[in-house]
């Protein structure tokens, strides 16, 4: 018997994951390789799709496979395409015309964080919900946004870009241009920066001062503020405070039933939860407050990528 | 023969306005009546369908009621109650309730910001669009704001409240009791702030300098700016780079096709326009700047609450 699965791709910028993924989230065979972006998108789908069926040949049962999702940086879910990834140093890819060349399947794409809040919503922590809004804290901070079940793509497919909205005037350059975007506060490379101010505003002996801006990681910090810390805490503290409020802000706007935490950051636990829920609450309108849940994501961290590509097609089933 | 309408009503603070619609907009009768809020919402709706008797016996021609909508502050699509609306001092009111006692029609309310969308769409200057932002510049700021075609009701139906989320860390006290939120800065009220913050600030003669706060309006510093005062002109300018700036962390949100301004603040024409464009481009991500428009609303002032409300049935005829 042929089991009934979905092909999960997920391009990152050096390496590529792709799996076949059941109904219920399970991932029946997965691979990864090197994205090798410099050789263009045309050799890796040709790498994905020859690994996939060398894959298939040797599994022990057979699969019929109903669609294949992408997850990419940049990927446009109206357009079929990967628009100009900054990342990958593509042009303007038509992802679904590639596809098509190795299998004639329905093709849907879309980014990352989308991707993560689809595969939340399908096999993760927002099966409940239809109203909630996906946060992935990485190097930079994505945001996938659903409404009434579905992502909010806005006109041109470009949409949810909580991480672009500034939370401090005249702030932090972003990688986007503009200043005291979201993102240059709270994510990997936020927190880092949050840590080199702090040097200069606090006194003290701290191990943060023996590290240099580029061999300094989130997870040291977060190491660090567990031992006690006080540059380290304080950075927990400013980077919650400032994502307190934009999530109590996202929420006036939303009215969610949930906000979900994926990735990097969110793994800091407490650290990061305690002071975020507080300077939540202390920031939503009086008639939301208690009433907004945060969550921590449900999806493996390792698998998430490829689940969520692969719910782009599932959640068309339901 | 019988001309299809749909009844709009209007409840506001001090009066409340209602009129027969016809599809294409068109107001075939009208009456405003005082709002009378202490004798409660059942002595109102009383007055509301006793008038229209009147009103409707008195017609050259006979209508066929095709629903009934309703506008109000705090007015709940899901619950169909107005609930606890702070400046009309009512407990929760189920409006759905009350209305068939009168007339056993469908019944659908929303709050004031939404009326004005759904009227823009079925009526407006955005017929053309599935994806924008209505924002309406009155004593506050209030949005609708319409994703594919439908409100952006969250979880609860409280969704869409851009006007309080904040834009000055630690800013001004709103009434909603956050600080700093964008409606402090960018309404009616909020350029009469800047303007007393501006006098303590700048130097120089001004005829804003012999009136007192609680006597001055928005449209007599858009009547000075006019006439190039410097603290009048300088106020608009601040009000347009918050504004812009809003609207531009808004675009980064929904990916509009356009924005569309009504009320009070957005008559001052391109005092304010002009300004707001230029700081509106400013703050775009690369890949939006040039595609978002900011239009002024098409609907009449006068008439573009029942216009909104009667919207509320037409648009499910569509």
């Amino acid at each position: 018997m042929e089991r009934n699965v979905c092909l999960g791709i997920d391009i990152g910028g050096t390496n590529t994951a792709f799996g076949l993924v059941d109904a219920r989230g399970k991932i029946l065979l997965r691979e990864y390789i090197p994205t090798r972006k410099e050789m263009g998108p045309q050799a890796l789908f040709e790498r994905i799709f020859n690994a996939l069926e060398n894959k298939v040949s040797q599994a022990a049962e057979s699969f019929h496979i109903a669609g294949i999702g992408v997850g990419a940086p940049n990927g446009n879910y109206y357009n079929g395409t990967i628009e100009y990834p900054p990342n990958l140093g593509w042009e303007n890819v038509d992802v679904v015309k590639l596809v098509k060349q190795f299998m004639d399947l329905p093709v849907r794409i879309t980014n990352d964080a989308n991707a993560a809040a689809l595969g939340e919503m399908q096999f993760g922590s927002a099966k409940n919900f239809k109203h909630f809004i996906e946060i992935t804290l990485g190097t930079g901070l994505g945001s996938g946004i659903v409404v009434d079940g579905k992502i909010l793509y806005g006109a041109d497919g470009a949409a949810g870009e909580l991480g672009h909205t500034i939370v401090v005037p005249n702030g932090r350059l972003c990688n986007c241009g503009k200043k005291g975007c979201l993102e240059t506060y709270c994510s990997a490379e936020g927190i880092r920066r949050t840590v080199f101010e702090l040097m200069a505003e606090m006194n003290g002996h701290s191990p943060l001062r023996s590290i240099a801006f580029n061999d300094l990681t989130a997870k040291e910090i977060a190491r660090l503020a567990e031992q006690g810390d006080a540059i380290a805490l304080t950075a927990f503290d400013v980077t919650a405070r400032i994502l307190g409020r934009a999530l109590a802000d996202a929420s006036a706007i939303f009215s969610p039933q949930a906000i979900i935490l994926f990735g990097g950051l969110s793994q800091a636990g407490d650290l990061l939860l305690r002071p975020l829920k507080e300077y939540f609450e202390q920031h939503l309108m009086k008639h939301q407050k208690g009433k907004i849940r945060i969550l921590i994501s449900g999806l493996p961290e390792s698998d998430a990528a490829i689940l969520g590509a692969a719910a782009l097609i599932w959640q068309e089933f339901d």
